[in-house]
This record gives structure tokens, sequence and C-alpha cells, in this order.
């Protein structure tokens, strides 16, 4: 428990909290500074600020914390931090902070603890709690039913708005969101949905289905939560109700929710792209090692794959050594196909994970990049033959200016079907990824070089 | 304005409505059916749907809406497909398009359109609307007073809680959010934030003062609006205070705008990491050649810097014709370094966009980079070595495996470093791409190859 900060400790490191790290306050052991640092800080400041640290200095600066301002802070901290400040409680001070979060936020950190953790804070919970937080670890990982809040306040067509609101007043305290009111029929499926405004802005005379927007958009609660959350954005939606497959309602997923699937498929996709695999934590807190494995399953795979540039340059090895010019341009020639190809993926990447494009747009997708390539092509291919005369002599400047024309027709081709594809055979489209693309285009590049070489000087 | 549709056309167009796009069917001239499926479709649907079309296809599917929903479809449409719209409108109905805008939707769209336009839409304009309109246009492009809401519900600390519900019933229709109350003093300064909820379901006996959250997160207008989102998701907070330089109310940046800067802000570092421009509208509405604009400025770039490649290898070119074998490996080499650095500079622009890295961690972000970049090499090196001996002597291949080692530890720090030095350059950290990345690998390392194999084999 946080100790009492004499004057004189606070006058002294009161310039020191404010120029440095909580973390460097908590590693140095100045905890009345780190005390200092924690009270002028929000919320959402000391959230970040832990979740930068390792497991030890993370549990050391919660300690500092005020109890008021401990549970929200531990409600927002990422897994490992949670799990690691969850380790060293005891008894009644274990229940009460499992207890004070958030149904659906409990069944997400109990999905990425240790089952023996994880049995442990069932066990604390109180019996309506741990129904409700079973029923949740009972939807897929990444779905929205995960995510939803199933507390939340229902209304019935038939009710006046006085009404509607008074059950707002009596059931909302429970409730995560009380902005967004599903309305159910008496099988309890969702027949539309109404907002807290409207409510309060109609006359009393008023009844809920004057008010009532039906068929509101809704997702099945085994739906993926990105999917969701995406609808959210492209509808506009504050809170999206979550039904079962007989569009019974179960629950709402609330804006806060669907941000934090937002930026956390968001920075999944990121990773991917780069060629890694999503890393779980923050990226200061996690390990070299940690952050060396996420990277390594695709260097080690595409290393092999990049093998066969060994083996195309092998084959043609005696075509370079008669014309060792070639051997010059190779990098310059791969390097901008896997460039054409890379922004040709990220871009289909990216339309495809916002909706622009979808996976019945092949076709036409194909169309766009090819002409997109061969225009890029072109003009990349004349101002490598103008590049070219500087080192060699026209024979080999225009082969290497076609050979480029051609590789980057290709690139455009491989960047942006790929994601598509990818789609199609249910593979997330973010790993096709700069690293993917490069590597087949190093391979297949290399080969129309070659084969462009041996056909245009008779080797 | 849509003609009614008779039974007979209704029964035959409704299996194509539901199969079709609305796209295809109004470049069919298929009119009956496309109303078909505008009455089939949810708004957010039809603007989706809209958003992929060209300017003319979309003037012709809009015509078909009925006018309810025109407005709400206006509303959420491209730039692009607004400006189409309001070209082909004349008179009265110009107008009240342009007036059912909400005034930071109008600024914005304002600020896209060309200058002859713009000045008619103003004109159009009551006296009231357009002052605020003015206002918000004077801030500064994707700060965050063009998306801020001005019509907001504001609250002063000494009201009752049924006072200040009684405000909200009074002048909550012309605001666009009443779930976030602004609570100022007497010159206007924030001084606080209420819910609405909090409101709603406190007893009559409490005030304002009771349940305001002080010292609530806040953005200057002038400041860009993506800090202003990010801090939003941050924070938890649905709508975020807009103030000026004094602290004094301008208004709120609601959820949905926030929404959007983000998926905004998202895209374009998407399109930059890939090595390109950002384009405006929607990927399938975007001509080929403005695609091909928008990579074409890169890519003759890194072609320039490119040649530098071809100028190493050319330095060493009588190494490569006394070891014709040391041309083999140069794809995988560069190849493996380039991905390196994706992985790593894709890693730190997430990271810092998100802000889990801020250009202060610049000392500890080198070394983990270097660290990282370390453990990858050896482990790639070593399995090159045992890779290289299939098609070459040992001599080579150990030059191969030191090389990768080095390259991999440059690629590492190149990918690492860069977004933080740009970002503390003021340049936009997004565009340390995997293409630039690559670039600056590629001639680095075939230097660090060149001289490994000169010194170790003699050469």
């Amino acid at each position: 428990m946080p100790q009492p900060v004499t004057h004189a400790q606070a006058a002294t490191s009161q310039h020191r909290s404010n120029r440095e790290s909580l973390r460097a306050l908590v590693e140095h052991g100045d905890f009345a500074a780190a005390q200092e640092w924690l009270g002028a800080h929000q919320v959402w400041e000391i959230v970040d600020a832990i979740d930068r640290m390792g497991p030890v200095d993370a549990v050391a600066a919660f300690r500092l914390l005020d109890s008021d301002r401990a549970f929200a802070v531990f409600e927002d901290l990422e897994p490992s931090g949670q799990q690691a400040i969850l380790e060293v409680m005891r008894g009644a001070e274990f229940s009460a902070f499992v207890d004070s979060l958030d149904p659906d936020d409990r069944a997400r950190m109990l999905g990425e603890l240790p089952a023996k953790v994880a049995r442990r804070v069932l066990e604390g919970l109180s019996p309506a709690e741990r129904a409700m937080t079973a029923t949740l670890l009972g939807y897929p990982e990444h779905s929205a039913g995960r995510f939803m809040t199933p507390q939340v306040v229902v209304l019935r067509e038939g009710l006046s708005v006085a009404a509607a609101l008074a059950r707002v007043r009596d059931r909302g305290a429970d409730a995560e969101t009380v902005y967004t009111l599903p309305v159910v029929d008496s099988q309890r499926r969702l027949t539309g949905v109404v907002e807290l405004s409207e409510l309060l802005l109609s006359d009393d005379a008023a009844t809920v289905s004057d008010l009532v927007v039906t068929q509101p958009p809704r997702v099945r609660a085994t739906e993926p939560a990105e999917a969701a959350a995406r609808l959210m954005a492209d509808s506009n939606v504050r809170d999206l109700p979550v039904v079962d497959a007989e569009d019974r309602l179960l629950g709402l997923l609330t804006f806060d929710d669907a941000d934090e699937v937002i930026e956390d498929a968001e920075t999944e996709d990121a990773a991917r792209q780069g060629g890694a695999r999503r890393w779980e934590g923050h990226y200061m807190a996690v390990s070299v090692l940690q952050l060396a494995r996420t990277r390594a399953v695709w260097l080690v795979l595409l290393l092999a794959v990049s093998l066969l540039t060994v083996t195309v340059a092998h084959a043609f090895e005696e075509a370079l050594e008669q014309v060792a010019a070639l051997a010059l341009f190779i990098p310059l020639l791969i390097g901008t196909g896997g460039k054409v190809g890379t922004q040709a993926s990220s871009a289909c990447v990216r339309a495809l994970a916002i909706g622009e494009v979808r996976p019945s747009d092949l076709a036409r997708v194909t169309m766009r990049e090819a002409a997109t390539g061969l225009l890029l092509g072109a003009g990349l291919g004349l101002l490598a033959i103008g590049a070219g005369l500087w080192f060699t002599g026209l024979d080999v400047a225009v082969v290497v200016g076609v050979s480029l024309l051609l590789i980057c027709l290709l690139g455009a081709l491989v960047g942006g079907l790929s994601p598509l594809v990818a789609r199609r055979l249910g593979i997330d489209p973010a790993l096709v990824s700069a690293p993917v693309v490069t590597t087949v285009v190093d391979v297949l590049g290399l080969v129309i070089y070659f084969l462009v070489a041996s056909m245009m000087l008779g080797l």
C-alpha cells in the first residue's frame, strides 16, 4: 500500500518527477517521486507508462497507486501486465480486482491467462459473475461474443417514452452503456434500436415504437469482432447489437471495445504486412528474444525460397560468365520489381481491410493493376535504358529496359492479386507482405531477366 | 426524381437486383432494378456502392434515391462523389443539400472542392451557417478544428441535475451529440465534462458540480486531428472537447469523426508504407493513371538511388569476374537484408503511430533492434553457409554467411531507426517505407558483401 509522502520529499522530487519517466523512477527505487508522478498524471497516461515496463517494475509501480485509481488503471492494462499483478495478489484484494472488471474485459483477460491462473480467477468470482464470464468465454477467440457486454437495458415497443426513461433510470446503473437501447419482442428477438437522445428529446406522449429504428445493423456473436467493428465504422453506429443464430439479443458491442478491436487488427496487419508475426503486448515491454522469434519464422521460410534465386542464377551461370555486365543490373531489376509489387500489395491489402475491394472484384483488380504495372514499367524501362548506357553497351541496356517492363508488370500482378486470392482461400490478406511479394518477384524476375537476355543476346 | 416501379417490373427485376451490383445495373441502364436495389439496402451499403462508381454513374444512381434517404447518403459520400452531385444540382435543391450537412462535414467538403464550386456553395448558405462554416475553414487542414462540431450543449457547474436535463431537452435538438456535456466557467473556459448517463442516473438533488469530471482530456483546435483521435482511443473517451489557446471551449470532436480520422490516417500510412502517395477517393473509383501517378514518384526516385547498386557492382566487376560464384548470392543477400529492414521498420512505424514508442526512445530502440538483427543474422548466416555449400566451395559460403550476419544487423538498424529519426525531423515516419528501406539496404548491403569478399578471399 502507498506510504505517505512528506512535504520535504515531495519538494525535492517534484522537479524530477515531471521530467523523468515513471519507469526510470521505479527502476531507481525512487518511490516517493514515482508516487508524485502517478498523482500528477491521468489514468490513461499511467496505463501507457506501466504497459512499457517489464512485469516486476509494473507490479511495483501498480502498488504505489491509491486504491481508487488502481481499479481504473488495472482495467485498461495489457493482459500481460494484469497477469503479473494478479499473480502477487491474495484473497479479498484479488477477488475485488477481478470483480471490478467488465464481464467482456474479464473474459478476454482469462482467455490469455495460463490455465492455472485462469482457474483461480474463475473460482474467486461470485456465481452470477462466473456464469456471465463462462458464457462469454464460450464464444470463439476474436469473435464479437468475446467483446460484447451482456449488461444492457432492453426496451419493448409498446412502452411510452416516460416508462422507457424510467426503465433506463432503474436498470441503467449496471449497464455498460445506456445510449443505445435495443428493442426486442416477446421472444427477445431484436426488432430495432432506440437512441437515448431520441427518448430524451421527444415529448412524453410518444411511444418507443414511434422512435425505434427498425432493421438496425447487427452482428452474430460468433462472427469475427473485426468485421463487427468495421461495420460500426461504416454505418456510423456507436454500439452494435450482438445476436444469436435466431436473432435473439445477447448484448452490445460498445464503441470503446470496437476501437480496441480495430487498433489490434491494424497492429496485427502492420506486423504481417512487414513480414512478422504479431507479438503480444507493448513494443517496449517485449523481450528481444520474443521480437526475434516473431520475425524468424518468415525469414527462414523466405530464405529457403530465396535459394531458388541462387538456383536460377546458377542455371544461367554460363550466360553470366559470357556477359559479366549482366550481373551488374540484378539488384536494380529485382529491387524495382519488388517495389512495384509492394506498392500494389499494400494498396490492395488496405482496400480489402476497409471493404473498398471485395474478393469478387478479382477480374477488375487484375485489369487495373496490369495496366498500372505496364504504365510504370514502360516509363521506368525507358529510364533504365538511358541509365544503362553509362555502364554498358546498347544491347545489354535494351535487355535491361525490356526486362524491367516485364518485371514491373509481374510485380503489379503478384502484388495486386495475391491479397485477393488469399482472401478467397480464407487466408488473411495481410500475410501477403512486402517480404513475401519481393521474394516471389525476386525469383520470377530473375528468370525473366535471364530469358530475355538469352533470347536478345543469343546466349 | 424516382419513377414509380410497377409490380411486373419489380417481379422481374427482383431476382437480378439481389445478385447484381448497383454499378452493373446503372451501367446497363436498368433503372427499375437499380431502384429496387436501393430500396432493399441500408444507407451505408448504398454509400459504399456509389463510392465505387465513376462520377457519371454516381450521379445517375443518386438521382434514383427517394429524397428522404438522399440526404443521409449524400452526407457520407466521398468528397469526389459529393462534388459530382452538387455540380448537376440547381437552385433550391442545391441549397437544401448543402444546408443538410453538419458544419464540420461541410467545411471538409468545401476544403476539397475547386474554388469556383466552393464559392457557389458558400453563397447558397444561410448567414448563420455560412459564418459557422467559415470559422471551421479557418483551421488548418487535417486539424481538430476542421473535424469538430461547434453545436454542443454546454453546462455550468452551479446547475441542478433537473435544470441541466431541462437544458439538454431544450437545446439538444441542434446538437450533434448530447451524450458528452462540456462544463464551462463564465469565460467559457472548459472546467470539466459530464456524461448524460450520469445526469440521468443520479438523483435530482445532485448538482452538475457533484458529477463533473474535472481536467478531462482535451485538444487544441489547431492540433492535428489524428493526435486528437488517438488520444480519444487511448483515454476511452466518446467525444473530445476542442479548445482554443486560452482553453475556451470551441466544440466537440465526436466518435464518428474520430473513426473517420483514424481510418484516413491508417489508409495514408498504408499507402506510404507501401511506397506510394495516398490517392483521393475509393480504390475502385480512381483511374489507372491516377494510381500510376501515386506510385511513380517514389519509383523514379528509388530507381535513381538503385543505380548506385550498379555503380557498386561495377566497382567490384573484377572480383565478380575472378569469382563468378559471388554473383549467384547477390539476390539472396540483399533480399534478406531488405526483409529484416522491412520487418523492423513496419514494427517501429506502427509503434510510433499508436504511441507505444516515442522519439525519445531512440537509444533503447537502437539497442533492441541491433540485438534482434544480430540474433536473426547469426541464425540465418549459419543456414546460408550450409545452403551455400551446395552451390560453391567453403570459402565463398563463409563469405556469404558472414555478409548475411552483417547485412541483417544493417537492415534492423536502418529499418528500426529511420522512422524515429524521421519523426524527430518532423517527417511522417510512414514515409520510411519498405521500398525506401530495401533500397538503402540494397546499396549498403552490396558494399558490405564485396568488402567481406575482397578481404576474406584476398581479391
